[in-house]
């Protein structure tokens, strides 16, 4: 079965967003990060800005997954949850969306955990050591208002809350990827180069 | 810096040894799994046996991290550990000696955190899902006391406990390692292939 389907999910700073977009050119298929929200903001007539802020932190509240386990139908108990969960069942039916309509690359949004199912897709984990990403960050995003290690301390910090609440797994344990890697001693270019090789052995 | 030790930790039945066996043979350097055992018999007086079953039981007491953080000098102080401490501190003699030696493959007993300081080591986790691993124990190991399921969680967890007790780190963690491969998905060649040719990219 060829792997279509390639979900990137990464520690801040570390070079998803780049990689992701590398191996979509490479592989030459579509590349979905931000694009994501201008396609959920459409379906869900939430403003975008509140898509991307709450894209970043879980809700305080009830669990997520038991209001998904007694609702036999999540469409119709939805107003009873917060908004960042209505936000994410939306997100979770353009990702499956995107997933069915073909070959794409995916970052973020707990995508590998809502296309598990899918033979068809590769799950990657790119990481770094704060060195790397501190330089990086400041270098590529102008992140200066924290400390870098501060902020990078911050971001993962969310990233395990939001993952832990929507999938009840925990954020980067290597064994929900089939490939985890170090960005900052492989670079950029080689873990593309390896993601790459990996989807095309199913062609 | 050319990456002249590879350390491989690995999920049970997930072909860890296999590989760590090919990456040595294609790199021309030593491999240490069971090759360990015999020089940590020499060197601590140990019994070859309690060496094997000791390598996989972390011992329920006091932190062994605690007993060498309050030691000025860990040697001096060994006949206060357990007897499965004071094989660790042995064990971690002899994998520092070895890599101080030359480039070589060493398979598990923390080795990825005993030598997580040097700058030549790549750090390597092979996992795969359980029918992947069930199937190659029965067939490998002749495994069937027990259901192979059962046997699979049981040397993880034991494999959890023992690195959570002497590096006080979760083992796989993608965050340990600089790469974490699904050898079910991606294969025994291509693990293989992946991990010879990031090694390579530093000489």
């Amino acid at each position: 079965m060829t792997k279509q389907i390639i979900t990137i999910s990464r520690a801040f700073g570390s070079g998803g967003h780049t990689i992701g977009q590398e191996v979509a050119k490479r592989l030459g298929i579509p590349f979905y990060d931000k694009e994501l929200v201008d396609e959920v903001a459409k379906q869900s007539g939430f403003h975008a800005d509140f898509i991307k802020e709450a894209g970043e932190y879980a809700p305080v509240s009830s669990s997520f997954l038991f209001s998904i386990a007694v609702s036999p139908n999540p469409l119709s108990t939805m107003h009873t949850m917060s908004m960042a969960d209505q936000l994410f069942v939306y997100q979770t039916n353009v990702i499956r969306n995107l997933a069915e309509k073909g070959p794409c690359v995916i970052v973020g949004r707990c995508a590998d955990y809502i296309l598990r199912e899918r033979e068809d897709a590769l799950h990657v984990f790119i990481h770094a050591d704060m060195a790397y990403r501190a330089e990086r960050i400041v270098r590529l995003y102008g992140e200066t208002k924290q400390t870098p290690d501060k902020r990078l301390a911050e971001k993962d910090n969310k990233r395990k809350v939001y993952y832990k609440h929507y999938t009840n797994r925990n954020w980067g344990d290597a064994q929900n990827y089939h490939l985890c890697l170090n960005s900052g001693l492989i670079g950029i270019d080689k873990c593309t180069d390896i993601i790459v090789d990996v989807a095309r052995m199913y062609e």
